[in-house]
């Protein structure tokens, strides 16, 4: 009796260290994958037809095979994958990171055309994609399809993935294009929002003019609300950070503070059903121009590789789970019931998101051209290619919405074929983008490394975050990425220039003395980013 | 019909971005509390009787208070503590950034004392609060215990927790003392885990020799294991960064694969019912020896002080969460019931605590300066008492096993008690620390700052570990941290001594040619860290 109560209480406290021995196999099992896949995707990173993302996508099917062997065909993953843990944990450091890192000049250059890419573009492509979808659909037997699915087929088919792009191209080499697609992502997250809760408020058999009106209305209000939240977190971090002066005491305290901040933003959107991923990426736009420039020096650095780290290893999370789950019996099961139809609903899908595509890069690129005066600003027909074609690379934030939309309506069907479509385009998309952008542009170096902030090696001592790029704008020595330097009445004529200006004298009279930025350290002139970035945008 | 399915689909798609509300809203609240614990904290750092973890335990205690009153006292705290979240995700970065940081040199040349205070300290101290709690238990009338109850209360209240030393004693001050009382932490754990091992395995009622060399057996063979799991894994991150040298291509993949294989040897050595804790702080030992010099210096930077917030973070996380759980309606209920006896039983086991630890801090100091020769080698009494009082105050780790042992053999009252005592003995204790420390050493200024390491302000822009100070050792012109540099007898008699001697030939010829280390990166002789330690290691 005595004995017997012995065993159960001392069995309570080894269960504290031993805790629930599953999970601590899947976790140790997934610690030791993500490290081979560092591993192995740095060995094979001079590989043309590779990138890092593909890599952990295969290792993790190499080992969704060898857990169906050892499980007998029972299950492939070894978590399961939940939403929250996407949504909460693996996105925000991923968007936060890009927001820190993008060349803000670049992105807030080309502001008109990546709105109407991400917001106008969006809309066409879901719209093409759903209608497409419906007529095709009805041809096929495939179990009943109303209209509420149709409009999520085209609204996840619609969505451009912003982390997806941070792989296919490269900042430094074509700093246009990456801004053009990966402002598409961002603004297309807000797009996104608004048109579920489009769908789900409005009438849609009463389509009119009040109603277009009512959208664009939404839109605004909800792109608006997410910026200015995400602008209003940067700026008290800077305020605290700068007034409390941490640097006097302790960079852990600094980098703690600006993790906790950066996130509280993501998750105060979440709260306010606004976008978070516009909240946490203007959030770090606005870190990077006044938070970064008020701490110390070892906290910049500590800060610039710590939330790229973090980035990093999300992606690299998702894209093993993804490649695990690849494998996913019940998914299969329709497929090997009906294989022909299953190919079919799949290259109807393919050319259909190629399709939407297509209908809103060209057209919108034309227009976009015409407002621009300057050669080199245009985008001409390559780059055009390269948007249309980047943007078909679906990533992980697409993977996640096609998981959980079907699975909870019970569609597994559906799930399965959209999982396998996505999983395909990224990884035939992918491995054809190295060769295409090389093909395209053979001037520049195609680079598809997740990780491209280190390339520049001067960089390793020098660590100078972007936020000088938009400085070096009054520093006519430095001033070298302007097309035509010389010229002033031509510098006056761009409404954006005229913009940047007046920004800057607003900056420097209001923003600084209260938040800080770069006045607090020297400016380096000619630092290596950003000659790297200058000889490249002229193409 | 169609309406009303859309409804569903669409919430299921909205669900996506405001997921559980709940969990949101709480998540919200933790974070902007932590940044407030954070600014807070930094106010208060001047105050004679604060210091961060009391702060947070206090912000905790107020927030509790506030839900309380909200939810009309339902209940006081946001998440529901679960132990997987503090021993998967919390301990893991607390414990491998302490065995980061140590100085090594302090820590090995201790090692004999260290192990005596933890291994026999621990037995010694469980035993006298067991007894104890037998003896006096019985004569309150507070439920019926087993012996297992009883043991399990001497194990609770014997752990020293290695976690709030590392805020009551600073390394750079007092480093015999920090490297005393932290040691002992650590091995405790390995202690506590071979007890509870003894514990289930062996028949209690027949206690005889073979029941103790078995038990030695045991612990040593826990102990050996644990280590060499942790050296290993960070030997091979050495090789593997070194081999594959990441340098070249990016900061990111280095930090990334420091973290994931340090994390690793925590879950692999809870894996095979190891103690993570030792593992996890051996692992840090030689990561900060051999890896961390083998990377880029923004890897070195980054890694140092990413470690320091994560770990600064988690125990932030985990003083808030207690202060909050402190006014848990559930623990109260049977102090309210019956005051007398809750205050009897506090007082007792606190009472035991102290008597525990006396018994055996006295005795073994006193051993340990008899086999030492050199004064300032020796315990003095100041020196003593600091020690037996840093080991009564519970941390973290003892609130974690408080609250999971009990709660699941259904003493709700005796956790209530435990969870009781363990808050009331980290603020009295804490709170008297310092002025404590301030009295008996007054040469030393009192810190009891969390983070120490950015104390020097050159540090900031000379980031060197603790590596050098082990290093230094063959360098005769920055050689002053030895009692007395000139007398190579002395230097000779002392074992220690001799065993580090070969251990730096052994390092030298077959160590870091394989695993790199310091000689990857220049010495810098004198580095500000070094020199601030060898002013203060003597008294």
């Amino acid at each position: 009796m005595l004995a017997s109560h012995f065993a159960s209480v001392t069995s309570k406290m080894l269960s504290l260290s031993t805790s629930d021995h599953a999970s601590v196999v899947s976790l140790n099992l997934f610690v030791a994958l993500l490290c081979a896949c560092i591993v192995i995707g740095h060995l094979l990173e001079e590989n043309r037809w590779m990138n890092e993302s593909i890599t952990a996508l295969l290792i993790g099917l190499c080992t969704g095979v060898v857990i169906l062997l050892l499980s007998r065909g029972k299950n492939s993953h070894l978590l399961v994958f939940s939403e929250d843990l996407f949504f909460i944990y693996l996105l925000p450091p991923i968007i936060f990171n890009a927001g820190f890192q993008v060349k803000k000049k670049q992105f807030f250059r080309n502001f008109v055309t990546i709105m109407a890419f991400g917001a106008i573009g969006t809309v066409v492509s879901c719209t093409i994609i759903s209608l497409g979808a419906i007529q095709f659909f009805k041809k096929l037997d495939i179990g009943t399809f109303d209209l509420g699915d149709f409009l999520a087929i085209g609204a996840i088919f619609a969505a451009t993935d912003s982390v997806c792009t941070l792989q296919v191209l490269n900042q430094d080499e074509t700093p246009l294009l990456y801004s053009l697609v990966f402002g598409e992502g961002v603004v297309n997250d807000a797009t996104s929002v608004v048109l579920f809760n489009a769908i789900q408020s409005f009438d849609l058999t009463h389509l009119n003019h009040e109603a277009a009106f009512k959208f664009l209305g939404n839109f605004l209000y909800l792109f608006l609300l997410s910026t200015l939240l995400g602008v209003a977190t940067g700026l008290i971090s800077a305020y605290v950070i700068k007034k409390l002066y941490f640097g006097r005491h302790s960079t852990d305290r600094e980098v703690a503070l600006m993790m906790l901040m950066a996130y509280l933003s993501y998750m105060l959107a979440e709260l306010f059903a606004l976008s978070g991923i516009l909240t946490v990426f203007f959030c770090g736009i606005v870190m990077s121009h006044y938070t970064w420039h008020n701490v110390t020096e070892s906290s910049r650095i500590t800060t610039k590789h710590a939330f790229a780290t973090l980035s990093f290893l999300a992606e690299t999370f998702i894209f093993l789970y993804v490649g695990m789950d690849a494998l996913d019996i019940e998914k299969w099961r329709f497929v090997s019931d009906s294989p022909g139809t299953s190919v079919a609903v799949s290259s109807i899908l393919m050319g259909l998101v190629m399709l939407g595509r297509a209908a809103f890069v060209f057209p919108l690129s034309f227009l976009s051209n015409l407002s621009k005066k300057n050669q080199s600003e245009k985008i001409d027909i390559k780059q055009q290619i390269v948007i249309w074609w980047a943007g078909l690379m679906r990533g992980a934030v697409s993977m996640a919405l096609a998981y959980n939309k079907f699975t909870r309506s019970g569609h597994t069907e559906l799930r399965g074929n959209a999982i396998m479509i996505t999983s395909t385009i990224t990884v035939v998309f992918g491995m054809l983008t190295k060769p295409l952008i090389r093909y395209l542009m053979p001037h520049q170096k195609a680079t598809t490394s997740m990780l491209s902030d280190d390339n520049t090696p001067k960089s390793i001592n020098i660590p100078l975050l972007d936020g000088e790029q938009l400085d070096s704008f009054e520093l006519p020595g430095t001033h070298q990425d302007l097309p035509r330097p010389n010229s002033l009445r031509g510098f006056l004529m761009r409404p954006t220039r005229t913009v940047h200006h007046y920004w800057r004298q607003f900056d420097d009279a209001f923003m600084r003395p209260v938040f800080g930025g770069r006045g607090f350290v020297p400016f380096v002139p000619g630092s290596p980013t950003e000659r790297s970035t200058h000889d490249l945008s002229k193409p």
